[in-house]
């Protein structure tokens, strides 16, 4: 498979990684519909785990199925699909080669009072699995965050030695952060750096709001404005990605509609992100209409620029 | 043994699995009166570490006897025997290939304040006990559980690696459920699911009643409802376990009457579910009695659904 | 299953060993249409390593096919199959469950000068493939004995705590014994023994002649005849197990008639031999030949001595 | 991608691996112009070490440099490259994920008096390197055979609990075999028959000659004679390689002309064989006439046989 | 590349350290406009960890690119760069080589509310990226310290192991100092001796200022006074570094102007202070400034005492 120059660019930012974490980006970015453009969808369940089966999968029962998913995603044309250790092991071979996978390694839940979470899977269940890399959610702010960035060091450190890639889901709450303050701009833009400088290769944050959270930061901010623009505020989180040199996706958090995700999609695009990963917005709609959503985001990813 | 083909098509659900697990599981699903029909009926004696020796064989003295436990579950036809290590220990040798055992690899006390499990069991002594699975107890939602499902992983993927077989019970409890929330629907759901996603090859839950606990559940029930029928909780149940795709079988509970237990049995055989686990309802009984009950919820699972 | 008592008499022998090995021993003994007997009758198929695939399969070319031998052993009702990892491996999902395996761990080929082995399997091999045993090929006399004997030792120290069973072909051979020398009486009484004494549980070796080779042993079969009949060599093989307190199977050695085959079944059976390991009398016939000599076998071993 | 039937029926072939090994084998079968057909080409480039760089690479110089290798593996439209651990580690990370590459873990040379090999290579440099199999050569019938399997053993075991392939060239060789020997249809059929029996995914061989070498086979062939039509010939090595349950690719041999080359291939074909590995007769000629041979091979691949 | 006598003298005082170590020491000394003269200046990243991007970056946002900080540091011919994981990662391979770097393996945030951090790098990634040393902050004083203290040694024991220097952020912080006892004389005075009695190669602290902060301390100032004279402060510090027996350097603290600046390098200088780490004050700067600052700044550690 001739990779394309894009794809050989993005690869080059990753100077440190040995050959085998090159393959595995390779691998994700290559596939799919978007393979080859440096933009991505990725599909992502591990709401079952967030936010229990009922609330992830009644919208649209055959989701219940991990079969089903992982069709969605291929039939889909995106580039992979992200899911805890049982979703994976109970599909990984059938579907052996159709699709990156990226083993979710660790989870939290509803009944948690704690913002942490629980490290369910291995990098050893990551090569036995056949996935392209692990996926690991930091809580920058939770009073547990040292000790997940340290539990990603050490899964991180044995994955790239495998020649794995790591993917990190960022996500900032804790008691500095009001629900306000978990989306806006400078946390948003802060937590992608920090997910960045833990070493990650692929970062997925939530789409930020205008909002300046941290007072500290407000100066800042007001000295050196982000124009009130989503495409311009998905630019600032790209410059906190090392510039552009990492990788960063958005989710597309809650259920919503068609128009709303295809805005945020056009403003990613437009901002330079490098694509979406939309687990609800995917997996709670019929295939039918899932398979026109998604269709319809990787044609704006598809656009020039 | 020729397996069913009820079995090769449940076997082939764990695609991930090696042979050595796969043949366990096999095994568990051919033994006893139930064997090559997918349904299952096992023994679990963890009482005595849960709430004591007297409150759990006090009512029938007999019982106090490891061997009596053995030739119970024996006697009765069933798939399996699970039970802590001295215990196991105390018969293995004497039962010795009569019928498979699952070694419950951690447990808890009423002396203890905290709801978190000592784990008081390995693989290696699976191995050399002669055990087809290890047994393994999360409690979603307690402060606990983070810990609980690390361990899970760590006996997990080395119990999978030697070719056993994981049985995991799910048991909510923790500063966001009280008693009732412990087996709502919603919550049992979660708890199933949940063990499924940590990877687990059988499930063992409670009974769910028809309450719904979480608040951020209830707007998904009421708008897609179970109906208010035991065998339709049941099969919700099966639907949280990957569609059916991963063994559940549900806890018999407190000592209670046949006629209540059986209409259990009932509604779990009509709702799809894998089994019953009946341990005080069996052991705590007349041996005559004992072999009369489980003889009739054998009946249930027999019939055609 | 409830064990007969004539298994739980042989399992009392193996007295220190751990529930997991008597519990795989109790399989085989339990397996096929001998199982409780206490007698045996395994298909051993790694011809094709010791002969070459031709030799082996060209007179029945379906066997070529491993799923056809697992086929052949489970239709045939005998207790176990035996065979080398990739052999193993090409068929132990597919029939998970349906019948005890044996890893042969070590293997030789017709190329070779040397009387030795290669060590060609593990003890994680056996366990991740769901086999309840080790097979471990000894060549008492040869000038590699020795550290065969040592590598048998490691791998059924190893075996035996992970609850396998260890089953050891004895071939004498080497610079003091010729072609009559290697099933000599004396010859075949020591190599059982020899196995014995290395902790096998089961040991196979070959039908003894009533030639005696070892001019040191001469002047005690002199002394201490054995009776000139087959029932009376074997029963001399039986008395060197342990006086019986190790399960001995004699081999089938090459092709040959029906009759001269169930010749030897019925001196085996009579001198107290636990049955028979039939390699290429079954595989070699075509399968509804080699059903029907297994059936006769086994006919033979099941009436009353 | 989505994987042909064809191919997914070849993985359920490989029922015991996980679901990594699947997908490393997936990633072979699907990559090229033969990708989905069954059929491989595969480049191999260890020529230099067996023979050293002048005799390998100076009638064609361009070969001297690591990069154009990769190139021609990737231009020629083939499965995989396969190379020791410098010769991959110098084009890795340029040509991450554009091919599947096969690190080649031992190698002998021209200065070694022995028929022996050093291992060069590991399962970590595999990883690292995103090799998607190892490689490893055994010399059946050599005085180092059974050194040679047991390494085999132990690097295969580990590579296949990472996930990756295991590719085994079976090259018979030693005391008892001579020139005429070593290509003999009997002893080309025992290697690649032997290499299956150690577990490997793919087997290579050299083509088969008519020649019988070993007295002990004579018999067999004579009464069960393979017809004198190269086609049937390799169709024996397949039959071999357990009726077909596992792939076998067949070596180009020293350089020759594209029309001998090509009569190979298209017998190879007939007779059910996975496909040519090609070193000398590609890399030794220009680019263009080796891509044009690569062409013409692959073209007769992808005709229906 | 002779060794200054200075530097010969300065890696004397490393008496018990292994010749790796003293190698790498050597390599930052004798880096830049300063080598050989046993003073040196060091460009820190860390501040987007501690601060955030936009804080860190947005005032000249051409540093957002972790390739401008290389650049910079090597422009400016610092003695060595140094910054957390992903920064060092996304550079490493390009500027191999080309400056030493200091992997800085712990990290805070402003998002967090303790005074602690998350060990986010480790000895085997220096080794890995080349570094020469690595960074770790302690905050002597904070209820964190103790446990701070202790990963430094897991760490530092490991990377003197490995032949790599380890350099030490002392930051007094805890309940017991308000903002001016953070630097107060005898506070900073006492960080720099903890951190060299933890075994530091290199001090990092901030310039202290006139205030005695510790009523126990404050009678020995009295009676043994620190002239009131930045110089002297200083050397009172390098005094606290085992008198000058270990590298200590000051940080620049927050931007502000070059006068300022300069007035504290050439008390540091006159004080016997090994050198400067300047981040804010360098990469918040155009580079033009920036350059242009660090020059002035090495031309005062150039002159003579």
């Amino acid at each position: 498979m001739k990779l394309t120059r894009r794809v050989k660019e993005i690869l080059s930012w990753y100077e440190s990684d040995n050959p085998g974490t090159k393959g595995n980006l390779a691998r994700i970015l290559m596939e799919g519909k978007l393979g080859g453009t440096g933009r991505m969808v990725i599909l992502p369940v591990d709401q079952g785990f967030e936010h229990g089966p009922a609330r992830s999968f009644a919208p649209n029962p055959a989701a219940y199925d991990p079969h089903y998913l992982f069709e969605l995603a291929i039939e889909a044309g995106l580039n992979a699909y992200a899911a805890p250790l049982g979703m994976i092991e109970a599909g990984a071979a059938t579907f052996a080669g159709a699709i990156p996978t990226i083993l979710k390694v660790n989870s939290s839940n509803s009944l948690s009072t704690t913002k942490d979470q629980a490290v369910t899977g291995t990098v050893a269940d990551a090569l036995r699995l056949g996935c392209s890399a692990i996926g690991f959610t930091i809580y920058p702010g939770s009073e547990y965050q040292f000790e997940m960035m340290e539990e990603l060091r050490e899964l991180a450190e044995e994955a790239k030695a495998a020649g794995l890639a790591v993917v990190v889901w960022s996500y900032p709450r804790g008691p500095m952060l009001d629900k306000v303050g978990e989306t806006a701009l400078d946390i948003a833009a802060y937590a992608a750096h920090m997910a960045a400088l833990c070493g990650a290769h692929i970062i997925k944050v939530k789409p930020p709001t205008a909002a300046i959270s941290l007072d500290a930061a407000k100066k800042t901010y007001e000295k050196f404005p982000v124009e009130d623009d989503a495409a311009k505020r998905f630019a600032h989180i790209v410059q906190a990605c090392f510039n552009g040199r990492r990788l960063v996706v958005f989710s597309g958090g809650e259920a919503r509609s068609n128009e709303s995700m295809l805005d945020d999609v056009r403003a990613i695009h437009a901002g330079g992100g490098n694509g979406s990963i939309v687990g609800r917005n995917a997996f709670q709609r019929s295939k039918a209409d899932a398979l026109a959503l998604l269709a319809s985001i990787i044609e704006v990813y598809k656009t020039k620029v």
